[in-house]
């Protein structure tokens, strides 16, 4: 049954190989000062930052830079952000990256005219800000996270070990983002499959809870279908346009909130792959791809219709069998995909070690809307499990 | 491959059984005067009305009723609602009804403060509003147009014996939705299942066009299995609010345009059937039932890869056969499940006879965004093989 729920996603998506060409039009809704933020230097090597600075000069913009967010976004950045855009006075902010570079912007967005310390506020206390908002757009030129199209924005403190994923309100959203499934090309293999895992853990997250039959549920399987099929393609060849472009827009639908409405949600797993973020610096949705296996192994006997189902419509497993040797053999099947696109199956090799589990366990806030609530122990032991 | 799109939808929808509780926090936020518009009366029999009434009254607007929007609403009846709105200078348009209602609504907000003849710059001339739009908040009472969160509008000229959809932009779009699946209970049989087909005309207009693999198409065929699986349990009991809620999500998604970015479209069904309506006044969702069967079988040999996709992702048929055999067992699954439902498979039921035909055709302008463009004498075939 669907629950009660309220869908409101103002977000302007501009999508194809001519996306950049309306930048302009969207610029020129904003003040003339703007803050352009972004990571480590890979848009100056592949020419997007070239092509940007000319749009913000032809509008007449005055450009504050903002280089060098990091893969894990740290709290430390955020304030530096914040004071840059607060000094500045800046009337947008524009996020070039994947989504830590767009999470950063929003979380800078709601800091930077808050007196309170946003750590506390936003992410330990979830709050929602309570004062003036810099409007952000984006140019994504990483696809995984969704925060192109959403108000997550997860941030680290590396003095806690702690990642936290708060989400703001839709006016926090990306007023504006630009969607090249072009951009993505040049995006490394490691980091571009990690993101393919990362869309599939959010479908699984919305989809694996609840025991009716659920228009979001179908939705899912079709956005995990897709995925499926394209990512298969990109690893064998990163520039087929039509395998980026149907895998740019089903990341952009797997978390634009569309497929959990009225429905309860699981996210036990990007907790523990934030956990495991916050205490190895690993790349998000290869912390995910870790404990995928073992999480769901785990969980599949409270669980067992939605696995089963899971087998036959998203993986197309035939359904002779118990349903748990049908259910097995759908997660065989995903396993089989994500050796096929190579992610990363252990968590030893994040750099994870045994006398980190009990730590990283404790790390994880314990999520109650999937099929078994777990508590430390079996956190640790799906942790081992995983190693 | 998908290409070049723009998204921007900006409604907000308030879902489920108590979406009524949340409209106050709507209504504040616009002025006191608000016109309120309905159909031939049903909201006054089931509550509806008394409701909406309350809630108005709690939140001191001052009520202009616009009662009598017909199902298929004139361009008459538009221009006195304009002038209506007009003269009394209202705030906001609260539309109570079905798709009809909601189309009206949004015409009448755009042509209010316009000097222009509605009926040729909007639905002739396709052009955009250039004055003061009113903003429309709308209450579902009946589901299949999807009106609650785009900006179709589908207005009658009867003199000219036309039927015309403008689509207007974000700017036109409903500013929130109060759907509640309760809401839809009382609907009559025969209204709720042309309903439930005017949605799956909805994804099969957008489905079936384009040789490629496209995430939209796998969205759609989710939407359609969705939709089959909870007719079939509405129509044995039309009060089960899981069946209920999953059709009107299913609704809404199927035409928020979605499930057509990045693609191109058919829409010659509704082309056809829209001038059935403008020749007979028949329920919409019925004049797209009754051509639905004469006219995908005549394109199927165009588009034959998808027909056999649609059989076997959408309708479950098994792969043995020819293409042209599995393609026919699809739409003979699609048959079975229309005379399930309970939808006009025949045009001469609707009121049309062989001396409108040519007529008819005349009244439905081609589209080229399908497998086959028709000509003229193809689509008077396909109305007599609908006889």
């Amino acid at each position: 049954m669907l629950g009660n729920f309220t869908f409101y996603n103002p977000v302007k998506l501009i999508f194809g190989k001519d996306a950049l060409k309306l930048l302009a039009a969207e610029l020129i809704q904003y003040g003339p000062r703007v803050m352009l933020s972004y990571g480590g230097g890979s848009i100056k090597r592949n020419g997007i930052y070239d092509q940007v600075m000319e749009i913000l000069r032809i509008t007449g913009k005055e450009v504050f830079e903002d280089p060098g967010v990091m893969p894990n976004p740290t709290i430390g950045k955020l304030k530096e952000g914040a004071r840059i855009a607060r000094e500045n006075n800046v009337d947008l902010i524009l996020a070039v990256g994947g989504g830590s570079v767009i999470d950063y912007a929003k979380g800078v967005a709601a800091s930077a005219w808050c007196e309170e310390d946003p750590w506390e506020k936003f992410y330990m206390r979830e709050e929602n800000p309570s004062c003036r908002i810099i409007p952000v757009g984006s140019i994504l030129t990483m696809v995984g996270t969704g925060s192109e199209m959403n108000g997550g924005s997860v941030i680290t403190n590396p003095d806690l070990k702690l990642k936290i994923g708060k989400v703001f309100g839709p006016e926090n959203f990306p007023k504006f983002s630009v969607l090249n499934p072009e951009f993505t090309y040049t995006v490394p293999h490691y980091q571009m499959v990690a993101g393919f895992f990362d869309i599939m853990s959010h479908l699984m997250e919305q989809y694996f809870s609840g025991e009716d039959d659920n228009t979001s549920d179908y939705i899912a399987e079709a956005l995990m279908r897709s995925l499926i099929r394209n990512s298969r393609i990109a690893v064998r060849n990163p520039r087929d346009y039509e395998a980026r472009s149907n895998i740019m827009w089903t990341s952009t639908m797997a978390l634009n909130t569309m497929t959990k409405m009225g429905k309860a949600q699981d996210w036990m797993v990007h907790m523990i792959g934030q956990s495991i973020g916050a205490f190895t610096d690993a790349t998000h949705g290869m912390t995910l791809s870790a404990v995928s296996l073992p999480y769901y192994r785990y969980i599949m006997p409270y669980g067992l219709p939605k696995f089963v189902r899971f087998a036959t419509e998203v993986w197309g497993v035939d359904g002779h069998g118990t349903d748990a040797e049908v259910a097995e053999k759908g997660l065989q099947a995903m396993e089989a995909w994500m050796k096929e696109i190579g992610v990363v199956l252990h968590a030893a090799e994040l750099g994870v070690t045994e006398d980190m589990l009990d730590d990283i366990a404790a790390g994880a806030p314990i999520c109650t809307g999937g099929y078994k609530v777990l508590n430390h122990d079996e956190i640790v032991e799906i942790l081992r499990r995983s190693m």
